[in-house]
């Protein structure tokens, strides 16, 4: 199955429709909670090998956060999303590491390229403690936990697999954990830069949009990796297959559809509608036209929450 | 008719269709001409007021030069693509002012939108001569046309119609015309950033995006004020309804159509789909991943192409 | 005398040192006022004539605001001083126009040059309301003043002289009062974007580099204008002229000077050494390295300052 | 001896001057070549530990190009500095390779602080090779050479050393060579952004402005380094002090001076101007008001300067 998207949640609910699921899908378990008017919570565990099937994602933990109208946030609201990633962020961290043990965050992502620049952006936010520990250690309290930071560019700009210039520094540094930060493909253009997916499982960049690299995991790295994933990009096939579905659920509720469109109606439209396009060149990648600022919110929100949770 | 373009080409071909015409749309004229292998121009006339309810759009000259790969462009591609905006723009210059008089370039849209930028990032690299020609003329070549260049920012940033600032820098500063230099948007997602659009009857800023400002015209300035303006974004029920019409198509050629379909392919599918998706909070407007590199393209493109038209 | 500084304070304590004046100047009369441990307000009034004449500024009122080590503020200092600014500017406000009358905030400079960056970078964190107010008032508290805010570029990018510009706009949109914002000439490096100099009797922008432009007064727009100046650059000559008269004044105090040296304490150094440096093309003007940092704490300073007083 | 500059051949004149050498230092070997009217080649070779011992720099080829007004340089005069670049670039390159051995190019400094960005600048314009030869070989030439490009951070923002990033990069790519590019601190404000020194030594990051970090040198990462230094900062007591040096000749010239300023002359002015400066806190780091657009030239002259020679 073609998911075309990161998030584990939009894959388990692809995966329940299509095989007509009622409840849940066999090997996961899926937890919701709502924290105010905003903020949605889903955590999916994936428990075994049955579950990583189902939904091609590695066994562990996803939980993914909606935050509504991120876009038009003020202070308040980025403040309230980044205390729920800070939340989630520490009991998966909490799990893996001890309380002083060294952490390296990493923005995966190009700087120049406004819906791959997330990773770069929270990089910049970081408050930075292990050289400062190294060179003046009188200047923080004692127990500071050591963290460092680095955004080591995309393949195409620096011809270097990021795992290699990961495997390096990891090797050099020594930290105990990674942090890695991405910008993720999703189904849903209204889930673009307003869902944040944390991960215990490490990550595979470039998955989602069909231009996989080497994964950045616990069996690359030799520690493990949380990932932090926020959707930043949709393909036009899906906007296109979707809305489609969209239309002919309408048509069908109108009573005014007909045995072509119900039969239609069962399969996946998207292998369909990318056939269609793609002989026109017309199935470009794209992101809003607010992504500047859709960025600029979801950097603080993500960047607060690690700082936090460090 | 609701176009969802500020194309005037783009604007005739849908009029073509819906009416079913095979040759020119009565009050226009069209005329195509073939550069080399990468660009494209087609020549638009709206000759009288049948022409201007056809498609929407003011009596007067529309050029669309199509560039292809522009995302990928050299060097070498860039430079041709700005001769060919030189020489269409030299034409439509020449009918409206003498060599020597005066020129204000006008840059809309916000620098800190990306998909929105393309008219401050041309005015930094325009060749701005007024001051010199007070200051100190005998640095220049004698008989050099004065060109000034503002970016009056946007309504949303200043709080000011952009037809308010630019009425009080005309009524000061003088010039004889004016270039205004906008994003617009169009109907394909292929024509984001690739295309040029020059005409001679000034813009109404906003308008593609159903977001419509004062318009800048010899109406509202005084002067004659030519557009150059290339299309950044397209909405997404645009291209979902693109993709269905594409698609019932095929499902027409294979024989496979019936006559809810065939009834359907006739009608205007976008309002459809624009219900369908509007709900669902779904109907977002987009730009291509690339976006950036395409107006860092497109910049060189015009500002290269006026430098030397004027 | 050539005071080669944007602030009032400066010249006042230069004119008092060259002509040996223990008390105040006549014609000035000065107030000082420490807040706290890092924030000092000095308040000079230009009396009359006779004190215009001493230190070459117009009759009014010169607030300087001095901010120690903002270059490493956190949130909090940040907060406090643009929480003195609003203080100062709310007074001189109150004192021009009433409550709800509209106001224009000008950012001058050139925001691709660090230095001259301040205005426009101001101009993004200003709070607009005129707009709204017109297009959808029941959006606002009643009672809410217009405020609108435009970056009109610099003359060697515009080809405009700044005055014509705002003449314009000042002539179409009708505000009662302009605030501007400039990035002054100082005398002392410490003082580079750590002090805030805030005036009701306009600017001559680039005075302080000796690259005058038109002055932006009552006289010339025809309303009360609002100056808020941030020094961001020093000559060279002046941190060497300023440099030796330390040096001397330290080898007074140990005894070891000569009639040679006592002699040249008494006189200006600046324009000795400025003919010394001219021929080796060494007068530079210059800005601390650190400068971005300096000029984005400051424009938070500046522009919260300017959101809460009006 | 503090020679507060990076450059070889300032050094070299200050020590020449400090010991009233008049021909060559020993242990150096020096030659000088001019090309067209704008640039000046200066080889400084160190040949044995007693040219090493005077002025403080390893053993080998140090090669300063000064350029003249690249502040105002056009596309032309940017070419030939970049061409001047290049050649020299070669010559050292040649000595240390094999024609198609693989080059890791390494942009220090920090890109959000305009006169440290250079470097990160840099390796934006530098052509990549190396995983388009392991990915798609047949789209480039038959013995195109691999080449990589990394722009690892500073201390401040990662929180690790430089070279334990590029220790552990190195290990992983395994290059042939280094070319490590940086901003260095130079004694003359007329040389920042202006010059460029290319050495096949490796460097000290931040050696120049008191902030020495661990070498990157063939000790310290096992293969050759090339490092293209350009100097962009200097500091105001050494500004100061080389105005009074020249002050106190130009009074020596005209026959007014006396024993205290005579015996002055002899002395380096430094030390006593810094102390002097301290204490008021006066001894900034500067760089010109103009770095942006030196930045920017410089950055297209050395990013070019590569790609050929690579």
């Amino acid at each position: 199955m073609n998911f075309r998207t990161d998030l584990a949640l939009e894959r388990r609910d692809l995966y329940r429709r299509a095989n007509n699921i009622a409840n849940e899908v066999d090997g996961l378990e899926t937890q919701e909670e709502v924290i105010g008017e905003n903020i949605k919570i889903t955590r999916v565990k994936i428990l075994n090998e049955q579950g990583e099937q189902a939904i091609g994602k590695k066994k562990g933990n996803y939980i993914t956060i909606d935050i509504k109208d991120l876009k038009i946030a003020g202070e308040e609201e980025i403040q309230k999303a980044s205390e729920t990633v800070t939340k989630e962020l520490k009991v998966l961290i909490n799990h893996l590491i001890g309380e002083q043990e060294d952490i390296l965050v990493v923005g995966l992502g190009n700087l120049y390229v406004t819906p791959d620049a997330l990773g770069p952006k929270v990089i910049q936010d970081i408050d930075i403690t292990r050289h400062i520990l190294i060179y003046m250690p009188e200047a923080l309290a004692p127990n500071t936990r050591p963290v460092s930071a680095v955004s080591p560019g995309v393949l195409g700009t620096t011809g270097i697999e990021t795992l290699e210039i990961l495997k390096g520094i990891v090797d050099n540094v020594h930290p105990k954990l990674v942090i890695v930060i991405d910008a993720l493909a999703s189904r849903s253009i209204e889930r673009i830069s307003s869902t944040v997916q944390i991960s215990d499982t490490g990550i595979v960049p470039g998955a989602g949009v069909g231009n996989q690299r080497k994964e950045l995991t616990i069996d690359t790295l030799g520690i493990p990796v949380i990932a932090i994933g926020v959707p930043t990009v949709v393909e036009a096939a899906t906007i296109a297959a979707d809305s489609l579905d969209l239309f002919i659920q309408k048509v069908q509720q109108e009573g005014k559809s007909n045995d072509f469109l119900n039969q239609l109606q069962e399969e996946d439209k998207y292998q369909m509608i990318k056939e269609v396009l793609t002989p026109e060149e017309y199935n470009f990648i794209v992101t809003p036209k607010e992504i500047d600022d859709l960025i600029e919110n979801m950097s603080s929100v993500v960047a607060r929450g690690i700082n936090f949770a460090v």
